[in-house]
């Protein structure tokens, strides 16, 4: 039981986090276990809820790998790999399509208009909010890098973010998925981390928080002792080069590092298997997660 | 080959048209044919943009039920129906979601966007649109009628349509799937001419115009001498209750005659198997499809 | 120590707060010893900053008796009392605005704007704000009550709240000293509670919060365990009535009064000597002090 | 008669017109023949307003020559030339302006209303729209080139283009009359196609259309087989210079070559004897006149 | 000379009317002498714009009799008259337009610009300002009273002022021809004082002032010495209907009627040959002229 | 007795001034003789007024050190003065704020409403309009200038004027007490002409006039035959240099300086001991006082 006393408290403590996020845009990749689990799924919705009428302007993206491979395999549709991306013909694309926009942005949609927030599910060919170009997967052949078609998987061209802004303007919960659209009017699949941190960048937001399930960054990520509460620009652009980041957080990272260089003031990778770790890392003084930020004041890794 | 003089006659024709719609709303059911026929489609698409620059502000309601089945089929899912509506548990309504938002709409969207417009897609969800009720099936059964629980086929409740229109005053166009929240979170699909025809009501639309398969409306439907180009409210509601309206009409006509009911000027039932008779409907003298109005001026059955 | 888990606990607790509460105003009498004690005064001024940045719009009415007979004192005004009401005249009044104007409000606008508000002192003379006209003192005088002139005491006559309102919807948070002004010019202190139940009527406020010295409402003010934690509005018309209120009490309540039957939808007697008391009761689920409401839905004194 | 099939082409012709110049601004110079046969008269208005439905913001500059050379002959004031320009004295000035504004104009204004639109007239006196300097005519004496002074005939020295562009922003047609007034109070006559072609350039126009009575440019006016439909600016300031284009021609070639160095996108001499050659110049591609445009793509004179 | 004590109480008598007047609209009639006298014509200029920097929105109506007269004379066009009304043939009126509009209009519109307001003009065919029907002029022929058609006199049969109040909103001074427009597209010359009247209580007016060239009105105005400096709306009814009032005085008379009927404070016959009259009568304390208004405190005729 | 000829006269005179005035800010600095004699103050409260209503911006700076040296003998408090400076403890300071804005600004704001404005005090505190330092006083000792801490009086550090802008465009007339805030959250006492010198320059203002008590500017201040009535910012700021101004007149000379370097067209010292003498300043030809300009343009002293 927590008394009076304790509750004022920990009100308090989240004052200081009120004064500085009022009115910021804060980007939020929502992925992982938090998807999956009911009550964590819960949870999250209600994070970005409090941020809402705590005066952020909370923007969502949504990433549904586990999701979209569950339907592939219904529809008997096999898959192959090229250095650990899907090769994405125009089927699947278009399964991978309808999963996104169809299951899991409308699920999150009505989770968040029920318990209180007006929320709107977008994909990038909503007004033509991404705009993408293929992504050609690197393979390490004979020594030697070679680029390979892989079919629809894409990297983020341009944002045209205006639809997002007008629908913040108004009080609205934008909720993306990571689908862009190319100037040949073909269909891509983009990892949403990426969309994410270029999300944060072009938005000017104040924070990027990606949702994820692990504890958050390690020196050496075979080594649970090495973990990193703070990590700065230089040390993550140093840690992707010399390959001390395991190979499913190299895109978390990556879009930390671009928003960052772009003027985002901090970025988290917060672990979704805590409950409200998203609320604790934005309104207390708990150490959640890794950040990563421009310069680092002090290490504790 | 057209001369000068034929292009003047043309463009002044559409003149007072102009005038007349200049920044009303006209809905627009897009289904049938149209919409699987490519040079139909993209016909269509020329169509709503051509309105768009005219100064209207149209909103795009869409069906899909071809596209269900079939995604139903690939997936095994075997359907019942009753009285003609399909027996829809929650995983049917899941897929039909699945293809209405994340297939359907965004090919339309995408479509849009790629000849000069700016449209984005809605679903019923989105900033809780379109609040549905389950709609019970009607069954005949010893000469009473008994109601059926058939799943989650929905009738509309109630429209939020204060982001369709704020979409409309930023210019884009709304493109809305036919999928309902129930006001105890479950998702509920509804026949697309009923959401356009509520639609049309609740924005105070101009027009109303249902793109299908047929010509129009007959007043006895089996003999094809008795094609009505005008039909009013009350001849209208009279073949409902007199069985004197097909099957497949009867959504049809009773969106227009609800419609109707809230103001709408006038409401039509359009051929989508001729090129662009929604453009001809608007903005010429030509006698396109059935149009059903408050009061018929003259007869021409 | 409060760990990550009830942390959370805490924040969400004060979701559903967040969510009644946004964008409405509330008017808070600011009193008694939270305005003596420095930490209690800290703690006051960190809870309205707190409502500011949750997305409520505060109003502060402030009183000051005990300051205002410490100044008279200092100057050697010695002052009579009718009725329990100081005897007011021109000398004393210039005393008691000064007082109020020029030293409370300004202090507790500085403190606001020392801890990151952005406040503006208002006195009932700035645009006019309050109209007061002269309060007669009730004298019961052979068991007949006669009415008194007492000077410069007045009574809230009209408001004209637009200043507030303004300042309101630029994000300023206005406190107000509850000096008024006649319609012939001369200067009137009015009782700040009443000035506050009037606010709240006239801004039509979601809630007023009157911050006071003792634990709330007691049906039998002598005995201690009558406390009441909610009052309808009917029982305490009642109470005032039989006189089951005590002397100081009374205008409190029927502040409280006023509010309710202008459609105020809650008022509190809060104990600002308890910590942060303001922020527990607008933010969690813990009884603090009494409740008067329109309708009480159970009993509980 | 025109069938739906062709009907539909038409419109569709008119598309990506409709959308390049969707919200951009034309400034139409209206004289010759189509301000004086009834028929053409209509055509032109009809055209105008066409424009303004289509989501364009119409200007209108017109001349009126001949009707104030009539008004001139009624009163029996005559007039003597001096290199084509008329020697213009006070009572002349006076009377042009009586003409233009007080007749034609009036009669346009009443004509645009009449079918449809809002317009409302301006001459260069009303909020100082056309700040103007004297003109000075050039005479070519013994093989040099004197100035003379033939009175209130005015060069535009400066446009206030405010009143203009509020009256479009608010939906009006603005209807201007080639008057202009001097820093000392005159009244000055000027050349409405510079009037236009420094309207065009003052308001960031998209194109500048100018009304007349001829086919368009020849490369050599006495021969008209050498008609040219599309001129590069380079090649009109060549013509200019070398005495290439005819009299009449120059002040509509000047006009459009300003235009076009201030940044308009294209600028066209239309056939005013052509019915609806206005609208058929704009959102057809029937080659109508010639148009004057900063580089040429291709010669086809 | 006047000392610094006497120009400060001057402007000191001005301040209640500034207060009065602040942000209200003013009708003027301008017309009679203070038209044709150039120091009288600066003066009544001068005047509106005091009016317009002092915080009034003034909108001026001209007449212009004497000047179409003149101009039909040149013309040689002879005029017959029905009951004082000049028979108005298409040729006279659109003479008397083409005065009016482009040559009194144009007047005052440069000088009210050249001395720093920014005045634009307006005719009422302009945004279809006036929609005029045919006057019939009545004879009293036989002791009966017949209704005469004598060509193109109108009355005021609708005002639509939105685009004055539209140019009152931004600032400018409009200036108005009485030329009115018929629905069926005839141009009409509408008595000046009429269209002051009706514009002053379309406009919700404070106050109209009429500009003549008498000192006011007479009870018996064959004798100077019952000179009226106050008449209430029911006295000058009454004065109407026993022809207490002399002709050209009628349509003044009828014009303040109207307009206090309609809810205009106060309405003012001035004296235009009394420099600075109208700044007299709105700034001081002076009697300049009639003052017709609703109830009459006292008599003073 | 003034006559109309003359009442006009004067109103005419005032007309350049009304327009070159409207719509610009005037700082006015009210201080000394005309805000203790009863007369004079309703003088400067209706000259203001009459600005307001002229569409000017008036923002009122006061001071008061008569009434706080009352007090301060009132309340047995005794001085002493370093350089002619107060030295100013907590406890003086917290007296001369009470006295300020608890009174003195209280009692202007009261006038200006009384008589028909909308006026509201502020002090530096509200939305930490004035950021003061500690002002260090220079005192001469063997020779030498040492600076000596004399407590809490203060010089502007920064303004934070957004309050003020807000207040003038929703119309009211801020009246601002001298008291300042510094970074640590002490009480300033500033001298109100420096506060009204840099409000000026912070406002972009047009005009900053000092009323005082003396006439204006000696060139040598014990010489009366030596006024000046013009004065350039180069000779205002040798005259500071050279000591030939005395000591009182430095702050105001000083404060005319700094808002001339900033852009303030003109700032004037006038003579309030003269009624109506800011009016006449501003409305008339009359000169009064002494002007601070940035170039003279004749020599008058």
């Amino acid at each position: 039981m927590i008394n009076s006393v304790e509750k004022a408290s920990v009100l308090i403590e989240a004052l200081p986090y009120l004064q500085r996020f009022s009115g910021n845009t804060v980007v939020i990749k929502y992925g992982g276990n938090a998807m999956l689990n009911d009550e964590l799924k819960k949870n999250v919705i209600q994070d970005i809820i409090f941020l809402k009428y705590a005066g952020i302007r909370p923007v969502v993206v949504h990433g549904g790998g586990p999701e979209i491979t569950g339907m592939l395999k219904k529809l008997g549709k096999e898959s192959s790999f090229v250095s650990g991306l899907r090769v994405t013909d125009a089927e699947t694309v278009a399964i991978a399509e309808m999963v996104l926009v169809g299951k899991i942005n409308s699920e999150i949609v009505k989770l968040l208009n029920f318990l209180g927030a007006k929320a709107v599910g977008l994909s990038g060919k909503d007004a033509d909010l991404i705009i993408a170009a293929k992504h050609l997967a690197k393979v390490r052949e004979n020594g030697q890098v070679k680029e390979v078609d892989i079919g629809f998987v894409g990297d983020v061209l341009k944002l045209n973010t205006s639809i997002v802004e007008s629908l913040l303007d108004q009080g609205y919960i934008p909720v993306i998925s990571p689908i862009g659209i190319g100037k040949d009017g073909a269909t891509y699949n983009i990892n949403a981390d990426y969309v994410a941190g270029d999300l944060a960048a072009a938005l000017g937001a104040e924070k990027l928080a990606l949702i994820t399930d692990v504890e958050g960054i390690y020196r050496d990520y075979k080594d649970k002792s090495t973990f990193v509460s703070t990590l700065s620009l230089a040390e993550a652009q140093e840690m992707i080069k010399t390959g001390g980041i395991d190979g499913g957080m190299i895109p978390k990272v990556e879009a930390c590092v671009k928003a960052l260089a772009a003027g985002v003031a901090k970025t988290h990778i917060i672990d979704g298997r805590n409950p409200h770790s998203l609320l604790l890392e934005i309104f207390t003084t708990e150490g959640i997660g890794t950040e990563v930020v421009k310069y680092r004041r002090y290490i504790n890794g």
